[in-house]
């Protein structure tokens, strides 16, 4: 990957429909057609967890056995535990996914344990995906900062970040989970991690709840990180924490890599539609305003 | 003013509230004085042009009149002419504004007249101001680009800002009116600029229709740009382009400053408060971030 191609990792179908109200079975398998076909080279497609806890995916193994598989696209799934791990492998997954968070407080409040205890859990994960040959990707969340502590260390993102990769996750997802970060907090925390894991490893993942994800990965990008995590329209957002919206529009920041001259791979007419097309189905404007830009701009055509 | 301080222009009452539907008078002064309450040291309050073209302004002298005036805040009016600059005036305003284009289509579809005529029609303006000893501030509108003429280059934005510098103007805001403008680009224009006024005389007065303004902004103030124009609840918009929406919104770039460690002198949560009131008037949501989820998180306490 040269220096001026940014990786963008759609989390829409997961992050952002697991915090929307269901939707039916043949939306979400258009919506992840359509961003392959927009030219997303990475889609987080479904989680196998609980459906107690995340009704909403409760259908990620027929999501996977219904989208047409694109040889150039990585479908990957969230995978909390062996026994999600093994339900992703059945609906053949191509990557998995596991989280940590930066926060006790948050760690406590959202899965019931403390940081270390998570990340022990998740050892059987890896190493099931080690002798599958399945890469592992890990995220962290509340690395900006945490609706019960507050303030985050940035040695702490570090120190759970470096835990992550040593444990086996080829690359560090490094969330703002309430979008409570500012550009130069953003960059420190950033740098911070670097230290411990190479930056080609790390991706961003900045929710918008403040209005500052993409003056935040703007600020990021001159540090060296060039792999984001968005949501086409902006879909969902953070069941557990208060007042938390959805990811930062997947249109939104394509739209600012390209005019900075990174190149994506992705058609934003396309990608804006396929946006568009799920929203239609949840009955929502898109949360982009990119989107909502060029959709007034054709309308007065 | 150190380093770390940054002003902010507060355009709401003007450049927002002549692009909503018409609020009554006294909704236009309870926002002027909550502003200056909050903390707001410049205040755009309203401005004198026929209310044939802008209606929604044509109680200005009524505000200039009722406003509590604040010794610590700046009372400014736009002026485009000079029977506007006398009715500011006899108004008592404390500075007034004048616009160019930095693009020959959108001067020509917006005042009917080339770049050069419309600066040397200003010249009256700036003599009579001269004479008062009234401090003008200069616009120039679509700096990022222009709806008519596609790409505006950072020569053709540093010639016009030159000219209102040399004209008299004491301070250049330079408009990305149709908010099309990304990171490097504004980078590289203000910096353009920079090098035909001093960057101590120059505003930055993004609009966020595709969700860009914050990171422009971020990206900017690495080189020393000081004075950001903002309006609160991101009201108002441009009416002359297509698909143009409001002002970046002042709650959300006042959150974004102060997390970075500058210094504006503004109550956040009375600066929240002003913008939820007039939004209240307008019957809408505020069209920032900062306000919307420090809203939630209140509603939910």
């Amino acid at each position: 990957m040269s220096n001026s191609q940014v990786k963008i990792v759609e989390v829409g179908p997961r992050d952002g429909l697991q915090n929307e109200q269901s939707v039916p079975l043949k939306a979400k398998v258009q919506l992840v057609n359509a961003l392959a076909a927009a030219g997303v080279t990475y889609i987080e497609t479904g989680s196998f967890v609980s459906p107690k806890w995340v009704p909403q995916m409760a259908d990620s193994a027929e999501v996977f056995a219904a989208i047409e598989r694109n040889a150039g696209v990585t479908y990957a799934a969230l995978t909390p535990n062996l026994k999600g791990f093994e339900a992703a492998m059945a609906a053949t997954a191509d990557e998995v996914a596991i989280f940590g968070s930066a926060s006790e407080g948050f760690s406590q409040k959202n899965i019931n344990c403390s940081i270390a205890e998570s990340l022990a859990r998740f050892e059987p994960v890896i190493e099931a995906a080690r002798k599958a040959n399945i890469k592992v990707r890990g995220y962290v969340s509340c690395v900006l900062g945490c609706p019960y502590d507050g303030e985050i260390a940035p040695e702490q993102v570090a120190w759970v970040a470096e835990k992550l990769y040593t444990m086996g996750c080829y690359e560090i997802s490094l969330g703002d989970t309430i979008g409570v970060g500012t550009p130069l907090k953003a960059q420190q925390m950033l740098a911070a991690v670097a230290e411990k894991v190479p930056m080609e490893q790390l991706a961003l993942h900045f929710h918008n709840t403040y209005g500052q994800a993409l003056a935040n990965i703007a600020s990021c990008l001159p540090l060296g990180v060039r792999t984001i995590d968005t949501a086409v329209a902006g879909l969902g957002g953070c069941p557990y924490a208060k007042g938390a919206s959805g990811n930062i529009a997947t249109e939104d920041v394509v739209y600012m890599l390209h005019g900075m001259g990174y190149d994506t791979g992705i058609d934003l007419t396309r990608l804006i539609s396929a946006g568009q097309t799920i929203c239609q189905d949840l009955g929502q404007q898109p949360r982009s305003n990119v989107a909502q830009a060029e959709i007034a701009k054709h309308a007065t055509d």
